[in-house]
Formats: C-alpha cells, sequence, structure tokens
C-alpha cells in the first residue's frame, strides 16, 4: 500500500513546496506594502515547507512508473493539495474567515472557477486579491498540464482522442515531459505579461493588470472588485475577450504557432468550432439587444462578446448583470454556460469537441441509413477516431448531465430554489463561476449559501475540473479491491 | 418517387379510415347524448373517410418490401395523419377554437402528452371531452405497436436492443406481426376496460372513469377537469398510480405473462429499474412532507406517489399544485421529468434501459481501469450488448439536451421566462405535460403561450415522440439524396 501511494505523496510535497515558493512571494510584496496580512503568508510558508519537506523526504526515491490506478489517485490528490495549501492564508488572516469560506474560495480558485464568497473586493488587503489570483493562475497551469501529460493516458471522456497530438509536437531526442512543461511554462508565463501589459496600456493600475492578468488567462474570473470588470471601459473589455479566447484554445496549438508561425498550425477543429460559436451567440444577443433599443449598436456588441466569451470560456467575469437583459439573454447564458472551451486549454465546461464527435457520430448514423452496406469511418481532425472514444466522450455527457440533476437535488433540499440550485451546480460543474438568480448570478455572492452547499459545490468544481470520471473511480469499490 | 411514397401514403390512408371510425363512435355517443358537437363529428368523419377511401385507392396494391428510409417517413407522416384527424373535430367544434389551439390540442394527445391550451374543462360539451380522451388512447396503441414493430429496426436511440427473436420487416414475417397486433389490441382493451372498471367502483361517474381510463393506460394526462386528479379520493389516486405504472411497461412483458402467468416474466430488467426509481423517489419525498409537517404520513405518501409516478410514467395528471411543496419537491419534480419509463410501453421520456446501459458502460470503464487487458462484455437482461447499440443509446441523449437547449432558446427569445421555456419544452421533448411555473406547471394552462410557442412545443411533442432521430432524419439533405 505504501509503495501505491509513495509517489503520489512524493508528488503533494513537491506541490506544497511549490505552494510556499508562491506565498513567499506575496509576503515580498505584502512586505514592500506594509501589508497586515504579512505574518500570515509568512506561518502559512512555514506550514507548507515543513509539511511539504516531510512528504518530499519520506516518500523520495524508488522507481516513479506509474499504473495508471496511481495516475487516478495522483490527480485528485494534486488538486486536494493544491486546495489546502490555497485555503491555508484565508482561513488564517486577520478577516475572519470560516474554513468552509477559504476552502470554497480555495478551491473556486484553483479549478479557475471564480465563484466567490467574499464581498466588498475593494477593502480587502492587497495581498489577500493578489494570492487569490495566483490561486486561479497556478490552476490554470496545473490543467493545461494535467490535459497534456496524465488525461490523454486515462479512459475517461473521450480524452484519449489527444493522445497523440500530445505527443506529436516534441522532439524524440529529449525528455518529452520536461521539454513539454518548460515549454507550456514559458507560454504562460509570456501570455501573462503580454496580457498584463496590455491591461495597463489600456488604463488599469498596475496592480488591478497583474491580477486580472492572471485570473485572465487562466479563465479564472476573480476580480479585484465587486463590479467585476464592470468598472473599465470598452478597451479593457476588448483586451479582456482576445485573451480570455486564447486561454481557451489548446496551449500546444499555442506553443506549435509560437514555434513555426504558419496559418496551418492555427487550422484546428477544436479552435476553429469555438470561433463560430462565439461569432453565432454574439450575433444573435447583439441584434436581440439592438432590437430591444437599450443599447447602441457597438454598446451592445462589446458587452454581449465580453459576458458571452466569458462564459462560453468559463472564466467567469462581467461587465454589467447580463440577466436584466430580459428573457432571451437569461436563457442563452444558461445554455452557453455548458460548452466549455477546447481540450487541452484552461477552461472547464463539456468542451467543443465533445459536441462535434457527437455530431459526427450522428451524422454517420444518417449515412449508414443512408447506405446501410457502406463502411464509414468517423474522422476528426483528419484522423480516424475509434468508436470507444467517441463513446467515452458522448457518456461523459451523461455523467455530466446526471451529476447536475444530482447534486440540483440536494441543494434544492437545503432550501434553495430551482434557480439558484440548477445554475449554482452547473457553474460549478463547468468551472464557470456566476449562475443566474440574485444569490449566485453575476450579481449575487456565494456567501449567503449554507455550509452544507459550500462543501457541495466545492466538490462539484473539483468533480468539473478533473473531468468527472478521473474522480469518480475512486469511490468505486472495485478501484480498491483491484 | 411514386413508389416510394406509396405505401407511405397507404398506411396514411389506413389510419384515416381508423380515425372515422372513431369519430362515428363519439358521434353514436353524441347521438344519444343530444350532443350539439353531434354535426361537428359527422362533418369530420366524411373528410376523413373521403380522404382516406381516396388516399387508400390511389396507392394500393404494389409490394409492402419496405426499406428504412420508407420507415422513417411513414413513422413520421403517420403521427402528422393522425394529429390532423385529431385537430378536424376540435378546430370546427362550436367553441371558436383557433386552428393553432385545436393542432396542439391533437398533438398533445396523439403523442399522450397530455397538456392543454382548454380551460374550464368541466363546461366543455362531452363529445369534445371523449373525443380528447379517444386521442390519447389511440396515441398510446399507435407507439406500442411503432415500438415493436418498427423502432427495433431503424437504426436510433439504441432501439435495435429490442430487436430480438427471428424477426425481420418482409412479407415473411406478416403473420407474426398480425398475431401480435391482435394481442397488443387485446391486451390494451383489457386493461383499459378493467381500470374503467375499478375508477367506476371507486366512485367515478361511469363517463369519467371512461376517459380516465383511456388517458391513464395511455400515460396521457388529459383530464375531464380543471382539477385534474384533485377532486378525487385517494383510492383513485392509488387505482390511477397502478394502472400508470402498467401504462409504462413493456407490453410484450404483459402479454407474455398474460399467455403464460408465471413470475419470470416479470424480471424486466427495466421494469425493475422503473419501480426502483420510484420507490426510492417517493421515499425521498413523502418523508420531505411528512418532516415539513403539512401532511399526514399516509396523505403524503399518497400525493407522492401519485404525482411522481404520473410524471416518471409521462402521463401528467396532478392531484394538487405539488409546486407549492417546497424547492425540494420542485427540483425533485423537474429531474424524475427526464426519465420516462420503459421501452414498448405507453409513456415517454429518455427511458429507463437507456440510464441502465449509460451506467453498464461506465462501470466497464472503471473495470478496463483496473484491469488494462481484461476482455469485459457489457451484458444487458442476460445478453451481451453491443457497442455501437450503447452508442446510439447514449447518443440520444446528448441529442435530447441539445434539442432541449435549442427549443428552449426559441422560447425564451419569445419572451417566456427561463423556468417557462425550459420546462415547458422539457414536458414536451419527454410527453409529461405539465412543467413548472404560473403559466405551464400543473395548476397553468398553455392557452396564454404565443402562437409560435404553440407550434413550436407541438414539433417538440412529436419530436420527442419518435425517439428524436426519427424524425430528425429527414430534415437531412442526405436522407434525400440517397
Amino acid at each position: 500500500m505504501f509503495k501505491f501511494i509513495r509517489p503520489i505523496i512524493y508528488v503533494c510535497g513537491i506541490l506544497s513546496l511549490i505552494m510556499t515558493g508562491l506565498m513567499l512571494c506575496v509576503s515580498a510584496a505584502a512586505w514592500v506594502w506594509a501589508d497586515p496580512e504579512l505574518p500570515v503568508f509568512l506561518y502559512s510558508a512555514a506550514v507548507m515547507a515543513t509539511l511539504g519537506l516531510a512528504m518530499v523526504m519520506l516518500c523520495r526515491g524508488g522507481k516513479f512508473n506509474l499504473v495508471s490506478r496511481q495516475l487516478y489517485l495522483l490527480t485528485s490528490a494534486s488538486w486536494l493539495m493544491m486546495s489546502l495549501g490555497g485555503a491555508l492564508p484565508l482561513f488564517l488572516s486577520h478577516y475572519d474567515v470560516a474554513f468552509t469560506d477559504a476552502w470554497f474560495e480555495a478551491v473556486s480558485g484553483i479549478t479557475t472557477t471564480g465563484s466567490t464568497v467574499f464581498s466588498g473586493l475593494e477593502t480587502l488587503p492587497a495581498s489577500l486579491l493578489l494570492w487569490r489570483s495566483i490561486l486561479q493562475w497556478l490552476g490554470g497551469l496545473g490543467v493545461i498540464g494535467m490535459a497534456v501529460s496524465i488525461l490523454p493516458f486515462l479512459r475517461v471522456g473521450g480524452m484519449r482522442l489527444f493522445h497523440t497530438e500530445s505527443s506529436d509536437w516534441s522532439d524524440k531526442s529529449m525528455p518529452r515531459i520536461q521539454t513539454l512543461a518548460r515549454a507550456l511554462l514559458v507560454t504562460y508565463l509570456t501570455i501573462t505579461a503580454a496580457c498584463t501589459l496590455s491591461y495597463w496600456l489600456a488604463g488599469m493600475s498596475p496592480f488591478d493588470a497583474v491580477n486580472h492578468a492572471m485570473t485572465t488567462v487562466s479563465t479564472g474570473g476573480f476580480a479585484t472588485d465587486d463590479r467585476s470588470m464592470g468598472r473599465f471601459g470598452s478597451a479593457v473589455l476588448w483586451i479582456a475577450t482576445g485573451f480570455m479566447l486564447l486561454g481557451a484554445v489548446p496551449f500546444t496549438m499555442i506553443i506549435g504557432f509560437a514555434r513555426r508561425p504558419r496559418l496551418a498550425t492555427l487550422n484546428n477543429q477544436q479552435v476553429i468550432g469555438l470561433l463560430g460559436i462565439v461569432a453565432a451567440v454574439t450575433a444573435l444577443l447583439t441584434l436581440y439587444l439592438v432590437f430591444q433599443g437599450s443599447h447602441s449598436a457597438f454598446e451592445a456588441l462589446t458587452h454581449s462578446i465580453f459576458n458571452l466569451v466569458s462564459v462560453i470560456t468559463t472564466t467567469g467575469y462581467a461587465s454589467t448583470d447580463y440577466t436584466l437583459w430580459g428573457p432571451f439573454s437569461v436563457a442563452l447564458f444558461f445554455v452557453v454556460m455548458f460548452i466549455g472551451g477546447c481540450s487541452g486549454s484552461t477552461s472547464g465546461g463539456m468542451k467543443i469537441f465533445r459536441f462535434q464527435l457527437s455530431y459526427l457520430f450522428l451524422r454517420s448514423q444518417v449515412r449508414k441509413l443512408v447506405h446501410p452496406n457502406g463502411v464509414f469511418v468517423t474522422q476528426y481532425a483528419g484522423k480516424p477516431v475509434a468508436d470507444d472514444i467517441i463513446l467515452s466522450a458522448i457518456a461523459f455527457s451523461f455523467l455530466f448531465f446526471l451529476c447536475l440533476a444530482g447534486f440540483t437535488l440536494v441543494l434544492a433540499m437545503m432550501g434553495l430554489d430551482l434557480v439558484t440550485s440548477l445554475t449554482a451546480t452547473a457553474t460549478a460543474l463547468t468551472n464557470v463561476g456566476p449562475g443566474l438568480g440574485d444569490i449566485v448570478g453575476p450579481a449575487g455572492n456565494f456567501a449567503s449559501l449554507p455550509d452544507a452547499a459550500k462543501w457541495l459545490l466545492s466538490f462539484a468544481m473539483l468533480l468539473g475540473r478533473l473531468e468527472l470520471m478521473t474522480v469518480m473511480v475512486l469511490f468505486s469499490p472495485m478501484f480498491w479491491r483491484g
């Protein structure tokens, strides 16, 4: 048993040390700012360092040939470890944050969801705001790494579709994972820097620019003000739209393009699908707003594309309370909440490729009907796709709606109304951030939910972030007997 | 082309003549009752007889070896024909019913949905009430016939799972199909008679007993009073619960049991699943109501099981406005709306077997993970199930949610709020009847919806009744090119 979990504890120890490093960064900033929370971050760093060192020392050495059962456990354990580290400074802060709230906020951060229990954000110490942004930034990096290196090897949700794609770009002569990690980190840092600079040039303060850049490229959505992005002009909204979209495309594509800037690299089936959906729903909503006469054409376009991209990329910023735009807007935002971005990006949701695979499957059914004796191979991005991958991908959507139903029922049992229960669950499972209604809507706040609901939604966020089955197999007795 | 559609027109002609016969039955009753609508039914019968005879005469003779493309077209055409026949007397009646309303009501009847645009039902002439009930009864019979004879041959929604025995759709199997059809009709008539008698013994008037029996065994849900089943005592509610459940189990099982009454025949995987779900949700809701202190234990049990079975079997009666029982009740009724009954029964919804197949698939995924080199065969009801059947079944659920999203958006664009749009679509696609909210909820009425919404929901009811893909292939250019 110890042999089985040793590499898992080792990796958690490494993550603990990484979080120590990030806490020390915030401590340095807090020291410069003479921030009252400095001792909190130093103390948290000490705790995480001790924990991390103990885990690493205990479990170092040994072989690292992980079997897939270990990969499943590793995935869940890593995200729990990061959430714990994330919650620590929030819990210990001078703001009397209950552990439930600290945990919810940390999970919401590390899963890049962006739902918050904090209000009066603009009055919080800068160090706490920075920590929230860093959590999302780290979570975004983590999820890309996971999507590229671990998920394609697991039999969940059709992600094996990307098994080949991710191994294609690396040089055979170099250690693959290390090359991958370095390229990812450099690209991620570069994009974050570019986003920071753009925000700053568009008029944000340096502090706001850094924070929002970190929560934009990670498609997280934490803001530094209760008005979210509502206090910025249209220049910022358009910049944010661009970088949220960049955060929702496959990072391997960005890396590939950076190495060899050719248009052909951008010809990615997922990206085309994503942009097509964004264009279609933006056009619809813009027309709706213009015909209502409440917005000028440019205003309508800006707010439509910003808020829709925010929800589709599962970021969760809002420039205004779009639920006041009428019933069509409410229904549209509810529906697009589920779509999500591309696999291998920082965004959550059901993901574009699952819709595409389902469409291809349904088309092949019609073909088979018209030509009963024909043999048809489903092709995706020019390559044939095995039936069991399509099956996994479509089964994911089924499982997703089962989870949605189950969690909604439990929340309703706690006394929450249907729209709140349903959309809070949806927004947690898809890692979007805001739901609908007064409590969890874009103008609301998760603080008033019962504690049990916060724990449940934290679980839903982790479940969604790790593509459901990755976590759910751990609850199967078969997994532990095996 | 004429050769292609000839058998389809022929079958529509036969259906037209069957509807003529039913109209003459109502005319006879209207004559006895001195009902003011007698001329309407006689006139409608004349129209349908002319139409039917013309179609039959034009297209009789010729071979009846249908290819599957013809079966798809036949299925949709039959239901449109029956809806048209159903709408005729309602449209021509003295009640100034707009054609949109007549069509909506007829489609809701023939698809055994049970949503209504009529209010003040208790003031309508008996002939119109009887006609509504007959439509549902006919629709119930039609859907069982379709599920047994046509759907297993089509590559849609995993229904080929029920393509059993040595059956194929050719002249050779005609005697088999005729025997089966006779057995179905006799069984259906017997159950209806038993239900009528039970209702009458429990205190209903003979007229109410006949009407409710027809809409109970067909899991339709039309009532003869705006209070639905709310005006009857608990004896009626329990009888209705029993017969609704009977209407939701596979009819071939009932026929088998009637022929050879052995317990083993009842050991049907779908039925066990259905009863398990009913037991679980009834227990939950009963406890919820008892703990709220609003109902006595027996009252809570009676109303819980009646209304839940009504929604799960997609009947749609209500004994009271269960949306006033608190948020958990609202969410529970919303979720169970999707489940549906067994395949081969009169009920709609997503159907139990699809949930079971999805569960089996997910379990096999966990197995494969624990034993990566093992070979696992998914078994359903003791028989191995091919991957492409599981794929079709799960793809159905995906398509279902896509339709749900699309129709919800269009309804919202017409100005309906999210809960109304979402639940009206859901209740139409699943053929349940009532949705949630003031307008389409169990205490509401579909009359106030815009005309466009009524047309859209009529389409959704037909789509749901015919298992989505059966209708949707007709919109594919490939289908017509083939």
